[in-house]
C-alpha cells in the first residue's frame, strides 16, 4: 500500500488561492470537519485554505465512490463517513484533490465554498467512548518521578500500551470555555480533606485519534489490520485537575480529575494525509525489550511513528485585555509516543473489546525530554514549584480563571509541504458556587 | 415525597395470574425493559409475571400522562423515557398498577401481553458513559489486601466514593457468552510478560443504576436533587481478569482487565418501586469520618440505603451436562455499600461532569463482611489459594470455559411484598485462537 501518491505532490496548487502558501490546510491536507453555514443545519466539510467546502454539495461533482463518500458526510456527525473505512475515505481524498486542483471545476464547486470564518464548528462525530493512553514515555517519567520518586517509570510501561477509560460525555469542541471543576483534595499537612475550587489546574497536550471501522466484540485487530480502523488525528487537551487527582487516584486511577472537561480540534486529519509523514519509530531505544509478538509489525516498526510537532501557548485574561501575543509554553512532537498508534489499536482490542466508529483514543501528554517540550504545567513548574515568568511580568503555576490555552500542530517532511491541524484552544472560567 | 404509596400495597392482586404468589415481577414491581415479541421489532415493556405487558400498545387505555410516559417507550431504546424523568415514571408506574389491578380493564390490555419466554430481550437503553464505582467497603478491605497487604483500604476510601470510567461498548445483556480474554501477565517469578488467555478469570457481584435525567456539563447535582436523576437498577456482572489486572493496573487503574465484557440484567427496577425498601445507611459507622457536606443529607442518611440481596450461583459445563442444579457460591447486599446513590450521583457531577441519559453507574463489588458473602471468586478464593468444592467433586479458583455464573437479587422489607430482579447469567467462552 503506497503511504504517498500523487495527492501529496508538493507542486499541486488549488484554485482556492488562500490554500496556497502558508495554510494549515492545502490541497495535500484536506481534514474532515462538520459545520454549519450561518444557521443552517450541520453538515461534513473539509477545510481547504480560509474556506470550507459543503461535501454533500460537491457529491455530484465527484466521481461515484468519492461522491457516495461524501454523501454519507452530509449528515449531523461524520459517523457514517468514517464508518465507511479507509477505501472510502481515500476514495474521497483523490476526488477532492482532483476538484480542488482542476481549474475546470471551479466555477461547479466554488458555490459550495464556505469563508470558516462564518460558519459554525461542531463536534465532528457522536464519540461513543474515549480511552487515554499514556504513551509519551518522557511525560511518564517526568510524572512517575513527582507522583512516585523512587520508582518513577513502572516495570510494566516497556511492555504494556498503559492507558485507562476516559470520560466521553465531557469531551467538547475547542472553543468552549472550560468551567473549573470542585472537588475533595488533600493539602500536605491537612488532617482531612478540603473542598472546593480545583488550584492546581492544567493542560495536557496530546494528540487525538479518531476510530474509523470498528471492530466487533470478541474480535482483536490484529496489528497488520490496524491501519484499517485508523481514521485520523485533531488535537487533544486533557484538561487536569492535579490536586483532586493527586487525592484520588489510588487505587483505580484518575476520575474527576479528568472527566469536567476535553477539548479537540474540529478538524479530522486523515491517515492518508500524514503518509508522508510516517517515520521509524524513535522513542524505543534499541536497548529496550522487543514488543511481545502481537504488537510487533516490522512495517510498523519501520513506518508506525509520525513527525507531528505540537506547540502550546498561554494568553492570560491581562494579556488578552492588552493585546499582547499568545506566550509559547512548550513545543511536543509525536515521536515521544513509545508506542505507535497501531500498537494502541491492537493493545486496546486484543482482549476482545469492541472499538467503534467515532470513539476517541487520545496519545497521552507527549512531552519530550527537554525542558521546552513539556506538555503540563505539573512537569513545566516542577509540580508547581517552579513558577514560570511571563513577559508581562506576570507567573504561573497553574492556571488561572480567565487565561486560554492555545495548542497548534503540524506534520512536516523534506520534499512535502507542511500541513497543519488548526488550533486547539479554550480559556478557563471560574467555579460555580456550590450550594450546599 | 411519599417513598410508599398504593402501588406497594401488599394486598395488591393482578388479573395477571402470574404475578401473584412467588414471582420476582409482582404487581408492586412494574420493572422495565426492551423486548421484541418473536421477529418484531424491538419495544419497551413492563415485566408483570410471566408476561411482558407492551407499553405503546396500552398507552391508549392510561390517564394523559401515564400514556405519554408508556408512548416515550415505544421505541427503540427506553432513553427517551429515562430522559423524561421521574415523575414521568411515577405517572406510568401509577397508570400501570391500576390497569394491572383493575379487573374490568383485563379485556382490553390482555391483547397487550406476551408470555416472556416467546420473546426476545435487548438491552435496555443506550449507554453512553459506564462508570464503576468502589462503594462496596468490605470487597475494598478484601481486595487491598491482596493487592496491597500492608495498605488494604487506603486513607481516601471514607472521604471519597472511589470510581474510574469503565467501558460502555463491551455492556452486553445477560445470556451473551463472554469470550475469554487475551492478555498480558507476568506470572509470579516470570522475568517478562507472557500473552495468552486469561487464566484468573473472575465474576463481580454488582448492582447496576442506570441515570434517568441528565445534567448539563458544568452544573453538578446537588444531593438533595440527586433522586431525580435515578430512573432505576439492574444486576451487574463486571467479568475481571485478575492476572492481565494485577499487570496492568498501575498507574492509572484497570482497563483491558475489565474491558472485555460485562453483563446487565434485562429488567430495570424503578427507583419508586423500591420505595419501601429504603433504610438508614449501615455501612458507615459512627465512628468513621462524617461525610463532607457537598455529600451529606440528613434524609439520605436515614433512607438512602436498600436492602437489596443478591445471591450468585455457578454451573459448571458438568453440572449443566448432568443437570444438577445451580450452586450458591455467595450472598450479598446493597447494604455493603459504603455511600449512597445519591452520594454517587453527587460526587460523580459535583466536578461539573455532566451524567447522561441512559448512563451506568456500577456500584462496584457488594461484598459482604463474611466469607459466604464474597463477591468475586478472587475474594473467595483468597487470590486462587484456596479452592472452591463443588458437590459433585469439581473444585474452582477462577471460572473455566463452559462455566456459567448466574447473579439473581431481591428486595424485601417486612410488611410488603418481595420483589425481584430476575437475573444476570452468562457462559464463558473460550479465547480465540490469536494470529500473529
Amino acid at each position: 500500500m503506497a503511504r504517498v501518491d500523487f495527492t501529496h505532490d508538493p507542486a499541486a496548487r488549488s484554485w482556492v488561492e488562500s490554500a496556497n502558501g502558508h495554510s494549515d490546510f492545502p490541497v495535500q491536507n484536506l481534514p474532515l470537519g462538520l459545520f454549519s453555514p450561518s444557521s443552517e443545519r450541520p453538515r461534513g466539510g473539509v477545510a481547504i485554505g480560509t474556506k470550507i467546502l459543503d461535501l454533500g454539495a460537491v457529491a455530484p461533482l465527484l466521481p461515484q465512490d468519492a461522491g457516495d463518500a461524501a454523501r454519507l458526510a452530509d449528515s449531523s456527525t461524520l459517523n457514517n463517513l468514517l464508518a465507511a473505512g479507509k477505501d472510502a475515505l481515500r476514495a474521497l481524498r483523490h476526488g477532492l484533490f482532483r476538484l480542488l486542483t482542476d481549474p475546470a471545476a471551479e466555477k461547479s464547486a466554488r458555490p459550495a465554498l464556505y469563508p470558516v470564518d462564518q460558519c459554525k464548528l461542531h463536534l465532528p462525530v457522536h464519540i461513543g467512548d474515549y480511552t487515554d493512553f499514556y504513551a509519551g514515555i518522557h511525560h511518564a517519567v517526568n510524572v512517575g518521578k513527582l507522583f512516585r520518586p523512587d520508582n518513577p517509570l513502572l516495570p510494566n510501561y516497556k511492555y504494556v500500551p498503559i492507558g485507562y477509560h476516559g470520560r466521553a460525555s465531557s469531551v467538547r469542541l475547542s472553543g468552549e470555555d472550560v468551567v473549573r471543576p470542585n472537588g475533595q483534595t488533600m493539602p500536605p499537612g491537612a488532617e482531612t480533606p478540603l473542598f472546593g475550587p480545583c488550584k492546581r489546574l492544567d493542560h495536557e497536550l496530546e494528540m487525538a485519534i479518531w476510530v474509523g471501522r470498528g471492530n466487533a466484540l470478541g474480535h482483536p485487530i490484529p496489528i497488520k489490520q490496524a491501519a484499517d480502523h485508523m481514521a485520523g488525528l485533531s488535537i487533544l487537551n486533557d484538561w487536569s485537575a492535579r490536586d483532586i487527582q493527586a487525592w484520588e487516584y489510588q487505587p483505580l486511577g484518575p476520575f474527576l480529575a479528568k472527566s469536567f472537561h476535553s477539548s479537540v480540534s474540529p478538524w479530522i486529519v486523515t491517515m492518508d494525509a500524514l503518509g508522508p509523514y510516517r517515520i521509524a519509530q524513535p522513542a524505543r531505544p534499541e536497548s529496550d525489550p522487543a514488543p511481545l509478538p502481537y504488537l510487533f509489525d516490522s512495517d510498523d516498526q519501520q513506518n508506525g511513528a509520525l513527525n507531528v510537532t505540537m506547540e502550546v501557548y498561554l494568553s492570560t485574561a491581562r494579556m488578552q485585555a492588552d493585546g499582547q501575543p499568545l506566550h509559547r509554553l512548550s513545543q511536543g512532537s509525536m515521536t515521544a509516543m513509545y508506542w505507535t498508534v497501531a500498537q494502541l489499536f491492537t493493545h486496546h482490542s486484543v482482549n476482545g473489546c469492541n472499538l467503534s466508529t467515532g470513539d476517541l483514543l487520545g496519545t497521552g501528554t507527549l512531552s519530550g525530554a527537554t525542558d521546552e517540550s513539556k506538555g503540563s504545567l505539573l512537569e513545566l513548574t516542577r509540580g508547581g514549584k517552579v513558577p514560570i515568568r511571563l513577559p508581562n511580568g506576570e507567573s504561573r503555576t497553574f492556571l488561572e480563571d480567565g487565561d486560554e490555552i492555545v495548542i497548534t500542530a503540524f506534520a512536516e517532511a523534506s520534499g512535502f509541504v507542511r500541513i497543519g491541524f488548526g488550533e486547539c484552544r479554550a480559556r478557563i472560567a471560574p467555579s460555580p458556587q456550590w450550594e450546599l
